[in-house]
């Protein structure tokens, strides 16, 4: 690899959106007088009766969780998207919409309100990957959804609302944009090497071992090559699988090791809870074969200096491209230093 | 226009970029349990010492700011792109990186550290369009420099670091993603119709005006239909300018006069100094005609229910499609109905 990369702003393609990052690796050591995040390291009760998450807690419409034990899921109170309403399309001129249907699901990863993934044995972060398998199949199968979006949102300055570990499902009848261009990206490729991009890719990164954080005998966990997200990172299977539903023998369970891994090796980076989003990308749900979709989870985590200072993505992001300031190898350093 | 889309969930176009946005009109009532944002009021000095932006003042690096009068433009201290880094590019298999020169700098728009644009009159602004209008032409007319991004961030929550009233500019070698985008969906069109995309949809918005904020004899300040911000809005000349060198007569004013209508407009809607990215996207300086190009300059403020909630674009965001409840329709009429 060259060293220019280390040293002189460039930008990296992003292989499965086709899109560009501009990289500043000079510019890491530019001081900070902006904005501090709040940070809370107060240790939560394993139960906190104002929660609506809580087992046995009443919700904000009056309906009252299970006393449940490990997974809950239910369909989301303020769901962004309904089974129910209706379709239409306006085509005016220039002004083009179409109705959306789709079902919003809300999943409880453990009935204990103090814990977070990166605190759950891999044993019980398995049940989390079978309950996901479970509604990628369920909700796929129905005809009114084409995809399946599992992700998570963690840590209040990822504008998740309550702390009790939980992530969403939202299910629904087209292609997101970021799925849409995953899915073109992967098509193409495939259509002219007649072999998964991802898998090809995770080859090479394999042979270099420049930015590989962790392996176990089917995941991958790696900074890949074009991260936005200073601390971003991507767990992908050894073997070409399409979705969830592809996991064979005990890839589960070894996926919710590559998790717990990746996770727990987070929380140590800046000694707090590691606030991130995260989510599957995966096939759609669209009743065809999608053999050029290789599933992978991304981890985007906003945290770049401390517990408290994060990394913006405003004004140049916004209006031109995604921009990072540490590389994506500088990056695989630290998080892999902290790996048990 | 179908009452639908103030009812049910659906994805409008955006046809600058091609991609999509989701909205949710039933889902505005949600309750909020997370995070608040900081919110100063705190009427700031007119000059502060410990500013790296007053006139007179020493920066980080050890240069001292003149005793400017009105606008001062210095080279970024800590600039993402430089123009003497060394060319190269990577192409090895699946990891392709280009190296990216540029000059970034900082534009300060007025010596009062207590401003904001909303607070100057329009004839302060216009030093500001001037100003832009120069380093468009200046920057524009190095070999290196393609392409020049001139962007705000205003407020702590948009990742501004200093409350002096200012802005920056980006220039580079290559188009950024979004310009990108934006480049190609207006040339197809123009290819097509022989006339410019945002010219065409600007006469439909004046038809409907049905997404109109504020017009003067050059300007329309409007809602785009695929608006994805709470209270984005978007200033679009009347006549076809490709950039702001194609201003004529007094157009620099009546786009100050624009700016300083909608900028005091929003302060109105939460009674705090509204926070917010703004961007000028403009023909690219690539040495070709560009006719295809309607300049504009796009607000995206994150204030969603209050000046201390804001809109998160996390998880669904990021992996899928943005996502917004309130409808642009509801947006416009709150925007106008503060327009003095
Ligand atoms: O250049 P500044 O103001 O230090 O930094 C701010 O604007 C930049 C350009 O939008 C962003 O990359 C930074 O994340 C943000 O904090
Ligand atoms: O659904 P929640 O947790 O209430 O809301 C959170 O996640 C959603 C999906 O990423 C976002 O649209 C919201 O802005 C965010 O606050």
């Amino acid at each position: 690899m060259t060293t220019d990369l280390q040293d002189y702003s460039h930008k990296r393609l992003n292989i499965l959106t086709g899109e560009w990052v501009l990289v500043s690796p000079h510019r890491a050591k530019r001081p900070w007088q902006g904005q501090n995040e709040a940070v809370s390291n107060e240790k939560r009760p394993t139960y906190d009766p104002k929660c609506y998450l809580c087992a046995g807690n009443t919700r904000i419409n009056g309906e009252q969780n299970p006393k449940y034990e490990d997974i809950y899921i239910f369909t989301n109170d303020f769901a962004a998207l309904q089974s129910d309403s209706p379709s239409f399309s306006v085509e005016d001129g220039l002004l083009v919409a179409q109705s959306e249907q789709g079902i919003c699901k809300v999943i409880c990863f453990s009935p204990d309100h103090s814990k977070s993934l990166a605190d759950m044995e891999p044993k019980d972060i398995e049940k989390v990957v079978q309950a996901w398998q479970h509604e990628y199949k369920t909700l796929g199968e129905k005809d009114l959804i084409n995809y399946v979006q599992i992700f998570e949102n963690k840590g209040a300055v990822m504008g998740c609302s309550n702390p009790h570990p939980h992530g969403q499902i939202w299910s629904q009848s087209t292609l997101p944009n970021e799925v849409d261009k995953k899915n073109t990206q992967q098509l193409n490729y495939f259509n002219k090497h007649k072999s998964s991009l991802l898998g090809d890719y995770l080859t090479q990164e394999l042979e270099k071992q420049e930015r590989i954080i962790y392996e176990n005998d089917a995941f991958v966990v790696l900074v890949p090559f074009w991260a936005v997200w200073p601390f971003e990172a991507m767990i992908v299977p050894k073997q070409h699988r399409r979705h969830l539903l592809d996991l064979e023998n005990n890839e589960p369970f070894l996926f919710a090791e590559a998790i717990s891994v990746l996770t727990k090796a987070y929380d140590k980076i800046f000694n707090t809870s590691f606030p991130y989003s995260s989510g599957i990308h995966q096939a759609p749900t669209n009743g065809e074969d999608n053999t050029h979709w290789h599933m992978h989870m991304s981890f985007y985590p906003p945290l770049l200096r401390s517990a408290t200072v994060k990394k913006f993505m405003v004004g140049y992001e916004m209006f031109g491209s995604p921009q990072r300031d540490i590389t994506a190898e500088s990056a695989v350093k630290m998080i892999k230093a902290l790996i048990a």
